[in-house]
């Protein structure tokens, strides 16, 4: 059997589609972001703006976080040399596990190596545990939860993005009697709109159901402390579980969740996903430790962020940029075409020194293809007034529309 | 509905068959590797010897490997800033993932946040991408291939541990135009024996099917290069697929795969749990780069692990305690019950000062439960002196047994 041309056919098929991905090879500048170089330039590094990390407040470049990284190293070494069972938990993750219940005011918090393993590791182990559970998903949830919730061979109920209505007609369909588990985000990341926390808490609690919420978007980012939507919204107490991560916002790497002292218990004690891998480094981990301290003090960061995302929004829409809709610090401009799209970005890129990815299917819908900006702190006038240029030129060489069709 | 109840209940249920896992909280110290202090000991802190790391050369402590880290650190930052594909992808990938192909005789590698979804990601996606694929997996599998291949939905027969009888058994029974992958390990890590790759390769061509092996307790620690148990054995450029983690011999984190330029392009195109989660910190990737690239070219740690670990071995033998046969650099001692295994582990920690985790079910199967060294280059004569005469008391204490029931 031709085992190697199945495999390029199923590669040519993504190409044919005008979605096959190009890495772009770069190396952030600490010191100069957003400023990176970038590798696959031909001959010559070369130097561009970044417009499209989820490293939002530039926190993996603060000196706080980078001193406890450079302490860490020096103290404890490179890795953590074990599960977290087998010598691998390191006294950083102690610690970052307290700070991090702290953050959402829950009584325990549990570090994972990703999000995404701490979003499949948890929801497929809670639905499995629970005989007979229901799991109502909302239809634009992260492909990790979808992944969870398919692992835990709990029945699932697709409820239209957001939609309130069509929740609780589903929830009020079913079996009284059934355990059930609502998932959803706070922030969805391709879009900026933000999910109705307090009515579906307020459903959740209706009908019987559990809550899990992903603010991976939205920690560092929300909240006085940067506990995320819940925080900003009073509502943190009302959810079951409110997963995380430690690699938009806050900088660094790794996800986690914080709960009850119960749940977190099961998680991971039964979770395969938790149990059978190496702990986080305790590098990241003293850095992840040090950017949260920060930001639970620090306003100004996220203060800031809103301002040159505003700035942005309001700068694009001044040009006849066709700008999404968002009420986030996520800034989607509309496409509509994945070949146009990933040329928009390619001319961006070689000839204006702005790196900004495609956003393509099957992250978005088809038909939905866009640019998604995320401005932040250190993107300043300048910058803007140099992308806000480039995009009317490059809108006007491609006939991009101006209209958004969604 | 009392979720909470349930839960509580699930642990209870562990609690009572012995196997409650309590994680040691530690602090490895640079420069005083095996050492490590403890800080669940009471008010003070205490100083311990770590007898279970899979840190198995003390590369999380080189010298290099911390420059290397520290260096990235202040170049790039912390964090990736995003997935691989949105502004994720550093230059330090770049280089690690072509270091990795050349250590295996690949065309192409591929990183993941670990081994875990690094097996879980490219199992299950391979056997998707394949028709009618059957997979035929040992029984010993690590945890996260036997999700990986659950996920794919492929069919699977499970072959007994290392019978290459009861394998070509399975391939001969099944239908010969079906795609067929055979999944296995090369050092199984609980027992320490090692797969007979050669003869499997040799049975993969004579009934078409890839080749899929872990080679995580291997890598760094067996051939000329650290290539592991394949490149031992000549036998690399026979296997379809190797996977291999930077987080045990190599001292740091993360998991990869080493393969064919389209099969690595299919994983990387297609793979959930590739696509959507936070890039290896280039930190990360860095002091993996320069572990790898050490260990290529000196022998010298290596050689010395397996000259302690024959050592421990021979001790132990002649002290008659019940060492379990392993041709590799794993040494477990047999114990054959959950709650005696335990309590041998918490006197060795608390009384001893020596730090062996309880290794019980399901990490091995029940009545099989042990205690599991894992010797460094760094565990001199006087700490195996310690650890016998500790062993050895202990064993009395408890009446454990001198004879091995598998």
């Amino acid at each position: 059997m031709d085992y190697e041309k199945i495999f390029a056919d199923a590669i040519d098929a993504i190409r044919d589609e005008g979605r096959y991905r190009v890495f772009a090879d770069i190396s952030r500048e600490r010191g100069q972001f957003p400023r990176a170089i970038r590798h696959d330039a031909g001959d010559n590094a070369k130097s561009i703006t970044v417009w499209c990390s989820n490293d939002y407040l530039g926190m993996g470049q603060h000196p706080k976080v980078l001193e406890a990284m450079h302490t860490a190293l020096d103290e404890t070494g490179a890795g953590a040399g074990g599960t977290r069972n087998i010598s691998g938990t390191n006294h950083y993750h102690v610690l970052l596990e307290e700070e991090l219940a702290d953050l959402h005011g829950k009584e325990q918090a549990l570090l994972f190596t990703s999000g995404y393993i701490s979003n499949e590791a948890t929801l497929s182990t809670v639905a499995k545990l629970l005989p007979g559970c229901i799991v109502f998903s909302d239809e634009l949830n992260h492909a990790s939860m979808i992944q969870g919730i398919r692992n835990s061979g709990a029945k699932k109920h697709i409820f239209r993005h957001n939609d309130l209505e069509h929740l609780e007609e589903l929830l009020k369909a079913a079996d009284p009697n059934a355990p059930k588990l609502i998932a959803f985000e706070s922030v969805y990341s391709m879009d900026g709109d933000i999910a109705p926390i307090e009515a579906i808490c307020d459903l959740a609690d209706k009908y019987g159901a559990m809550t899990y919420l992903d603010e991976v978007h939205a920690v560092g980012m929300y909240g006085t402390r940067g506990g995320g939507v819940s925080e900003r919204d009073k509502v943190a107490h009302r959810l079951t579980i409110i997963e995380g991560t430690l690699g938009k916002a806050f900088g660094v790497m790794g996800g986690y969740i914080a709960s009850s002292k119960a749940l977190v218990d099961v998680v991971r004690s039964y979770a395969s996903g938790f149990i059978f891998t190496t702990a986080l480094s305790p590098v990241l981990a003293a850095g992840a430790l040090a950017s949260i301290r920060h930001l639970k003090g620090s306003s100004i960061e996220r203060d800031e962020q809103k301002v040159r995302a505003n700035e942005l929004k309001k700068r694009m829409a001044d040009a006849n940029l066709p700008v999404m809709d968002s009420v986030s610090h996520i800034v989607p401009l509309f496409i509509g075409d994945p070949v146009l799209c990933k040329e928009a970005s390619d001319l961006l890129l070689n000839e204006y020194g702005i790196y900004v990815q495609p956003i393509n299917y099957p992250t978005v819908p088809r038909g939905t293809e866009r640019l998604r900006f995320t401005p932040g702190p250190l993107h300043d006038d300048s910058s803007m007034d140099a992308l806000v240029e480039a995009l009317t030129e490059v809108w006007g060489r491609l006939h991009l529309t101006r209209a958004i069709a969604i």
